[in-house]
């Protein structure tokens, strides 16, 4: 009936006993009879590797051997590694190393995934052990197993996700208390969101790992990290945000994937988001990721994007999965050899509304000549917004564009920025339109 | 390194070709290659019973067996059973017959699940056999396996969910429209979201099947149809619709699985939502399912709770993970006959804030007399909207109160029915608040 009962505890080590790492620990005894009655066995920590011994830990160290260097992990008597020390190296060893002996290996690095997928995912196929990596994605939303396993039927078209917990902070914070972005970064900072060198999060580094690992699965191609084009929260002004939702949009930091059919697009970047959706109101440091299927519509699953239990709970449900001897055999979903690289559309060729803020000299035919060059491009003007000069000598303008390239964009631009009337720095952000949900 | 590839296709035997049996039909062929790359081998719908071969279907038939009694699928060569019949019987025989002849089962049968789970879900663990029923539940939403096995490191604490397309379609065209309820259903049989006999929707039904299964996985305890709360969604008027609007709310049909201290609370009925979550404006046929886990917080999954090809994505995800041979051996992700029947809470005892409308005399003095009964019962008002009688003799005061128990707020209801200044019909609909998604 259930082969899984009363068999022997699944022995776990953890290379990395931070905060992601105490979190599972601390789980992982709390719920400890849930789990056990969810997989049939025990869950047991019996090793951990740790860089400081002295460090004060909030979790029960109680009966777990303490190791000084993780790759004593591969040696020892343990069925899981759980890697959460995050950098390639020496995780990647670490990795390789386990599951060669035949251990099944948990991870939440995006970094190594996106990066060095290849090496790991092979190394997995190869072993004929489970490689889980919820938590590299979406923290607490099981979105990788939503895409690989619930929505497997589907041709998926594209995936625009809020997946960086710290930049979706700090773009709420500007829209809800009015706070420039290096106040905003402070706080996000203090409250432990960012880190103190923060580029990884804001420069879109860790979104684009995590936009390299959903796109691998959900069009079959190999982790593509190096081609994601990247633009940092930093071109963000408050007064694009107060712009933007006199418009009807919030900017919100999107990883975006489309299919099309002259290729790919993969880009990170912030994006303002019609008020109405989801995408738009998910604020602080949450997470939502909408997925567009060919048969199943769209699908938006909203979640806590980080935090230690959160992302305890991802690690979990990949070791529960191990237990009960049923974690995928192929990570990706199918074998990373049968995956095609893509071709990407080139930026000049992607599609894209625009919105545009810039100065004008307040003179008869300004805007006149502005919008001329736009319909000689054939761009229309969706919204428009002008605000009167007041003590300044210029006015401000700030429009959403029809749907364009890139190309075709940024001649417009450049004509507009030779008229005699514009002056100063333009701001220029891509929009994004979903479905209303109805 | 994949065992699955190149593996002989899995024979699908169909029961029922209806809207989404043809659905079905459609995406495995239409999406055929990207299928066999994510499970290895084929899907072939090699069978398929039907009730009136005459009947025009909007599928590919061609070298599929067509018979004429669902039942000779259990002695014909095929591999799965996809039963999309619908009721108690044959399916329940089907169903068990099926996995007693060593076949695995699909089924979006929740009427089944939810009346007989006990029969069908023991006679799968007995056979060793997949039971897969993620369409039945969420339609295209993946919510059965992120209950299961995503958050299955949490304790759940509690599911709301708008889980009936076909209700959520009625009050959100009252909403959008202002359209009367019965202009509303009209509308949604005509566009055959309602069955002529509109009840199983209307009153709560279909979604009480739904929950029952939701809470069974969530809270460990049998599926339990007959204990959930239910009403009909024809008490809601107009009016409420108007009047919920104005104090900061939409009426959404949600099914609520609640589990606290002194027991289990399991609800169906119109639904109060305040208008900032994503609750409040899933509209037209869509689902949206919030799960609150004790480490991951607060889940929020929307997409399309119904149609044929959303419906055809669950059944197919799980014959993928059929065909990969990774389908969980425990339906409720544990042994039924380990499962625990729970105490329900007594109705009187549930805990809930309450909008209520009633007609006053506009006398001086009846809305001290009405707010002093409140605050004798320890009842405050967290929002009050009262009416100029206009044309009609008696003013329309409506109101929300705070959270009280289900009998307290009777007792102040029925003395406020007593004053001499109410009149006529009172409305009362429950109130469910939740956190920002912040």
């Amino acid at each position: 009936m259930n082969k899984a009962r009363n068999e022997r505890p699944l022995r776990i080590g953890v290379a990395g006993l931070g905060t992601v790492g105490q979190g599972v620990l601390r789980v992982l005894a709390r719920n400890a009879s849930l789990i056990q009655a969810r997989c049939g066995r025990k869950l047991v920590v019996t090793h951990a590797s740790i860089r400081d011994r002295n460090k004060r830990r909030d979790c029960d160290l109680n009966g777990v051997a303490l190791l000084d260097s993780p790759l004593e992990l591969v040696e020892s008597e343990i069925d899981v590694v759980v890697e959460l020390m995050g950098g390639l190296e020496p995780a990647e060893r670490l990795i390789v190393s386990a599951l060669k002996v035949g251990k099944s290996v948990v991870t939440a690095n995006k970094a190594l995934l996106a990066e060095r997928g290849d090496i790991v995912i092979e190394a997995a196929e190869r072993s004929g052990q489970a490689l889980g990596f919820e938590a590299a994605v979406g923290g607490g939303i099981p979105v990788i197993q939503v895409l690989r396993e619930g929505l497997a039927g589907n041709e998926v078209d594209s995936i625009s996700g809020i997946i960086n917990g710290t930049s979706n902070y700090i773009l709420s914070r500007m829209t809800q208390e009015d706070l420039v972005f290096d106040e905003a970064l402070a706080e996000a900072q203090k409250l432990g969101y960012a880190e103190a060198n923060p580029s990884f999060d804001v420069e879109g580094t860790d979104a684009a790992h995590k936009l390299a690992i959903l796109a691998a699965i959900a069009f079959g191609m190999p982790p593509s990290f190096t081609s994601i084009l990247r633009e940092s929260l930093d071109g963000v002004h408050l007064q694009d945000v107060h712009l933007a939702k006199e418009l009807g949009y919030r900017i919100k930091p999107l990883g975006i994937a489309k299919r099309g059919n002259d290729g790919i697009e993969l880009r990170v970047h912030p994006t303002l988001v019609p008020t109405h959706h989801p995408l738009a109101f998910v604020d602080g440091s949450l997470n939502a990721i909408r997925i567009h299927g060919d048969i199943v519509g769209q699908t938006v699953l909203i979640g806590a994007g980080a935090g230690a239990e959160p992302t305890a709970s991802a690690v979990i449900a990949d070791l529960i999965e191990i237990a009960k001897g049923r974690a995928p055999s192929l990570p990706l979903g199918q074998p990373i050899n049968l995956l095609k690289t893509q071709p990407l559309l080139p930026l000049e060729s992607a599609q894209s509304a625009f919105y545009l803020r810039l100065q004008l000299t307040d003179t008869p035919g300004a805007l006149r000549a502005l919008t001329t060059i736009l319909a000689e491009q054939k761009i229309s003007v969706e919204a428009i917004l002008q605000k009167e000069p007041h003590e300044q000598k210029f006015a401000t303008l700030a429009l959403i564009t029809s749907v364009t390239s890139e190309s075709n964009y940024s001649r417009a631009l450049n004509k507009i920025l030779e008229l005699p009337f514009t002056h100063g720095q333009t701001v220029r952000l891509r929009v994004e339109y979903f479905e209303d949900l109805k």
